[in-house]
């Protein structure tokens, strides 16, 4: 009995971060309805008995998968877009070029399929989406003004429109590079885009 | 025996649009892969033998369902930005406005939701896909041609950057939408795109 308890617990510290990987590759890949809890089973090599005890139902590990990729998401573009003033506009121009090349366009973002698919039908995905779009848009605002403030983007410019609209402009070149759209018609809307956060200063500023 | 033919015939044919139709709806609320043969029997109020029997296998009937609703798509989209020069501009506007505040944005997209669940992963997808967004993308050229010759939108600026551009625009508001952003915001990103259609003329026309 001890040793069962010992050999549960260890095997379960042991495969747990491996496990939620698994299972969040898995929702990644095939989304939340198409996934079966068999292709679960399959992923992690675990029985339906442990992965039920250990991590709940399958909405609950794909809760669990979608707020550990937000999270992650989100560090990552904080990581990518903070830094200070005078490098403010040359970080967002680099990641508005990343996203236009990015590799692994076809796979897609766990978040993007994950709203196609369940906005507006489950409750908790519609608060994780929210909390991250809100994150990113903050994120995005923090940077435009720090831009605004060494004179890279126009200073009477709505910092939280330009960023809204950047932010519509990321969510549409993944949306058109799934759609097909290749690096050179990508890269020409991100460079539209950059020419558009700096021409409102052209405008402003003659 | 001719009864039964005749039967036949005249219940496929009455119910044919109509089941499309049904079949269409079904796969537009819950996606390819959880989309149950028991679920389009109970949409269409047809057993499976008739159902296969007239439309197919399940992959047939989405790929039918989605051209479907890619031509009528495509035309209602066509019909909304064709007209005179003159009215390219106020076309182009009221149409990215529409989506701004677009009822239904919940339900979204059947064609979104086809590529964030299948792109990349099933080649008759891919195709129907790639060839809407392309005719979107002629469209809106052949619009902001039509406004730059008569002047409102500047005509040494690239009309087809323009384009894309306003295609990521709309494809990111349609996807922020769903992601919970409300009718304010989504109007501020529109206002914010239109201005960057004309702002390139105050840059080049000072």
């Amino acid at each position: 009995m001890l040793y069962h308890k010992l050999v549960m617990g260890r095997s379960r510290s042991f495969d747990s971060a491996e496990t939620q990987d698994a299972i969040c590759s898995q929702f990644w890949d095939t989304g939340y309805a198409a996934t079966s809890v068999d292709d679960l089973m399959q992923a992690t090599g675990l029985g339906k008995g442990s992965l039920y005890g250990a991590f709940g139902s399958k909405h609950d590990m794909f809760v669990r998968a979608l707020t550990d990729y937000a999270t992650a998401a989100q560090s990552e573009f904080r990581a990518t877009l903070e830094g200070d003033d005078a490098g403010a506009l040359r970080r967002l121009r680099s990641y508005v070029r990343a996203v236009a090349k990015g590799p692994g366009a076809r796979r897609g973002c766990m978040l993007a399929k994950a709203i196609a698919e369940l906005a507006g039908r489950d409750a908790d995905v519609d608060a994780i989406v929210s909390d991250f779009v809100k994150s990113m848009e903050r994120t995005l605002v923090k940077c435009i003004r720090q831009a605004q403030r060494c004179g890279d983007v126009a200073r009477d410019a709505d910092a939280r429109q330009l960023a809204l609209m950047l932010l519509a402009v990321l969510r549409g070149m993944e949306s058109l590079g799934k759609a097909g759209a290749g690096t050179a018609t990508l890269r020409l809307i991100a460079d539209g885009a950059l020419a558009s956060l700096t021409l409102s200063l052209s405008k402003r500023s003659p």
